[in-house]
């Protein structure tokens, strides 16, 4: 089969690789019929997140069809049609048993494209896939689910969930990212009276404006947390979402949360951050931090199913998955291009 | 009457000052029976808190007995014996309606013996007080609710409940002071499997032990973090309760928290904190500040007339109230005069 | 001044009885500037509600502007534009300061039109009014903020709070009388993926269904548990919430209750249910009543100024405050009418 | 092997039958170690649970030895000494996702002794091992954690959690049988001022008051109601928990409700109740049914280990295996032999 191999720092080609097969009676093989592309994988691709190793195939969101099961499956038959995501579950260690699959330690967790062969191929082994996949109702399409393999419920739970948005609640998000319009599509969910959206881009905030965010807040002069203070009378938000992952972004998530405010971190940090607690000790304000876990993935199906949820309005860009090189390409140069998130179609 | 005033940076005195009358309808005027002294008074003593004026009467605990009431006051009659708390309540903003007096912004919170005059004296003015004291049953003696004036439900609300200790849960419990021990006394309402105290100090390590503390750690080499994982087998805590305030102690804290952990700091911190967001982002971890409520002082109430709650056990030193000169300079010297709480009597 | 007096079962007016006056420190007296009829109005009428004296002047719903105050009132000063609501708090018993304010012990609770003289007049005592009235932002009419006296928080707290409704869930309502059709509004608070409205009539069902319900069920023919049945496909609703108050539809919402579902009752309840144990011990599912606290007005405030709801559209007949007697009659005949909510105006 | 087989109603016998094998991929073989007798195997036998054919083996609580296992598991191997608890977790299904493995609805769930052969024999069958076994330290001896496999997590999770006891709750519990006990045991992880234990042999109640109940309550002249109000000074309790199952217990429960009270229903009942919703519309209460999931036995195994829970004081009778027949008349006849539990030893 093809697939987007990674071959160290900087080096990625799609190639001719051997078909996956079977190796645990709990596995099932899957043909990916649409993919995509992550932040995520262009970080690999720098070379900063160094267990992936040279060989690996990329890729972690897909939706697909059944081909293949092993001896233990149960709930799966060829011609099934999955979503398969970024987090895999064991479904027998401590955290998975408490929904808690970011954590498993039973061999799951992010590995695909990262400790295994990924999801960017015509073909992928899904290893305890009673577990982890999810079947997709007839009458929705991969691109109206295919976000729900990472970006949908990252921002929902480690944003939205920990960020405990409640009905007329305040809410800002830090970084107008594909994470960050999910927080703003999912952050909805909960009714909250207003979502202030922060971003240096002009056409990401216009963006965050069309999905839902009340309020568009351009920092790129520095002057953020003055336009929050001044827009809530001085009182701040109750909620505030890291979507960005550098120090100045949580900076601004400390310095514009309410008393009681809570902050919930999203980003992936490669430093440490300054905690102001000479400013926050007697403040009753929480901060959390959290890999997503897709426990809510079946939620969100329920959500597109109803309509309630759009997730492909993110959807900027569509390629046949054989044209993998040039999508990385585009979606590498993102701001140029305008790119969110790009469709990979296998048909 | 006399009080304890006052007079700036190191400059206290027992003098006699005009008895305090009521100012408004809601006003209540009690004569103190028994008082204490708290470690922020020795910081107000010291300048760290500069908004106390010279000339206010210092302390914010007491047990007295109701002389006088304003007009508006419903619920007390003179001769009631109420706790006078650490934190008042308007009762009518916002915070205070959610339960959260200790943000009140309709001029309760934490103003004895800082804003206003304090409780370290022969009588006090109580603003708010049908909202702010709390009747104690004939039956309970003075030394067994008085801390319920502060450090109990501060440990209890901004440590354990925030930590959100369950059963079986390992907590941790950093800073072995009044406020740390109250902490193990009023962890233990949640029966967790372990309760682990680190702190510097022999002898308050052995109370810790004595009040319920399982497991004892001696930081004063510098390895506490080392033997908490060795302890743990690798897996670090369920819950960190800081009490100590200061960057080294919040590290310790940060480096002991298991996947899924909370991070409960009490400690008043006076600069910030280093937060490892670079090991933390993927750890499914919380962190929360708190000011005391006093909130939970009802079911403290009842736990200590059900005989579960002893906080009478953290009596090290009594004096009388006219002896409190010689009470600051044993509370001041805890460490070498082994002083956890005193206990100051107007009889 | 006028006021509509209730004279014993069957016997209203609209009279000319003295004008109220401070009685307790804490008092204010309110200019009603908007009133409405409630449901309970006409049970009171017919006797229902023996605790009522003849003499008392009826209403718990306006909406006002402050004229006097008492003496330890704070908050409030003569001109400020007010809510005042169903619900009382004393502020001071425990109930108050958990805020369970329909639980008040210290004279609160409900005692407009119940117990006092209530808000259907030309002018109002409020007791305790610093605890119990809610300012109102000037961009804000009183037709878009009167019925948060009432009917929104009742839905709201008692049905969709107590009902735990959560993104994806399906609800189903039973009655679509005026705290029916605030449950459709309210719900939709958090995103349910289908709203199941089920009643009698007609033209009710059809308002839920411009409202937000999903799916419009007429229970004429009996069969409405079928009906639920089937369009869940055997699964059952994850929440139902009771909104009429008689045997029938509490077993409605029994039957079509999934495992681990939630049943919220709000109905006023004359007499006692089956509760099918024998089906439903094993099912995980949880039952709860409840009378409206209103602590969810501030929160139900923020939402009407940002637009996310909108009670206004409840209004289906506007009178005079003059003419209530009019009012009342059309009012209590409401199926042929096709009144909902009427609004009297005192200008 | 020898197995204790049930012939119909009223018939049991100690027969022996084929050793169980493996079926599929997921299950293993365990020898039973130890084993006990429950009420519902009681209920069985009087033919109450119709859906267990004549020819099952019964039992579903055991502590065992892994002898073999099927290809797909992957935490288990021969030599592990587990609990098998009595019900079994598919690992795959919404329900068992959530953590709520009594409504599997992948072929789990209550099923030993019921809908496959059970736990009273030499060996077992266990389906879905690596989901459905927890393993057990060392340290601990099987009697220490043989109650784990039901009463235990049926008393703390359908009584305890669902009612919601909170630190200085009053928390009553009607019915002191080994549910009812365990109760008593696990109502005390949270620290309640006061546990009533209602019952009307005063051989349990004296047990209940042993094991922690601090009031005793006969309620053999039908006045457990009138009591326990005056007890709470007419309040009412926090929390009451049914462990019994029947129309007139449920009704104490109801009765004894203060506002804002919880009623965890532990009972399996065979008769609908009569619910008084005349009294209880507008008292805020909840209600609460489960079966049992077990999700709890990880906390509750750490509890055993550290002391604090000690399950092994409901011991009253030891017997060999296979001496099950003698067991089963003893514990049949529980009220005149004093039995709470038997253990029955296979070595």
């Amino acid at each position: 089969m093809k697939a987007l191999v990674y071959h160290g720092p900087g080096e990625r080609s799609w190639d001719s690789v051997p078909d996956p097969a079977i190796q645990e009676p709990t596995d099932a093989i899957v043909r990916i019929d649409s993919s995509t592309i992550c932040g995520t994988d262009l970080h690999i691709l720098k070379g900063d997140v160094p267990e992936v190793q040279p060989g690996t195939v990329l890729g972690h969101e897909a939706v697909g069809t059944v081909v293949e099961v092993g001896d233990a499956v149960t709930t799966l038959v060829p011609g099934d049609r999955v979503l398969v995501s970024c987090i895999t579950s064991c479904g027998r260690c401590r955290f998975c048993k408490e929904g808690r699959y970011g954590l498993c330690t039973g061999g799951g967790g992010w590995i695909f494209g990262h400790l295994i062969d990924g999801l960017q191929a015509e073909l992928a082994r899904v290893p305890f896939a009673d577990a982890s996949v999810y079947a997709i109702p007839a009458e929705l399409s991969d691109e109206q689910v295919l976000f729900l393999a990472d970006i949908l419920p990252t921002a929902f739970e480690v944003g939205v969930l920990n960020g405990g948005v409640q009905p007329g609640d305040t809410v800002a998000i830090v970084g107008a990212g594909p994470i960050g319009l999910a927080a703003v599509l999912t952050a909805q969910f909960y009714s909250p009276s207003a979502i202030l959206m922060i971003d240096l881009d002009a056409n990401r905030l216009q963006v965050a404006g069309e999905l839902g965010a009340t309020t568009l807040i351009d920092s790129s002069d520095g002057l953020a947390v003055e336009r929050v203070m001044k827009l809530t009378g001085g009182a701040g938000v109750d909620v505030a979402i890291e979507a960005v992952g550098v120090p100045a972004t949580f900076d601004i998530c400390q310095a514009i949360l309410a008393p009681g405010g809570r902050l919930a971190n999203i980003g992936v940090h490669g430093k440490p951050a300054t905690l102001h607690l000479e400013k926050l000790w007697d403040r009753n304000i929480g901060i959390t931090t959290r890999l997503v876990d897709t426990a809510a993935t079946p939620m969100l199906l329920k959500l597109v199913a109803s309509g309630k949820l759009q997730p492909a309005k993110l959807v900027t860009h569509r390629f046949a998955l054989g044209d993998i090189m040039k999508a990385y390409d585009t979606f590498g140069n993102a701001a140029q291009e305008r790119a969110l998130k790009v469709v990979l179609t296998n048909r």
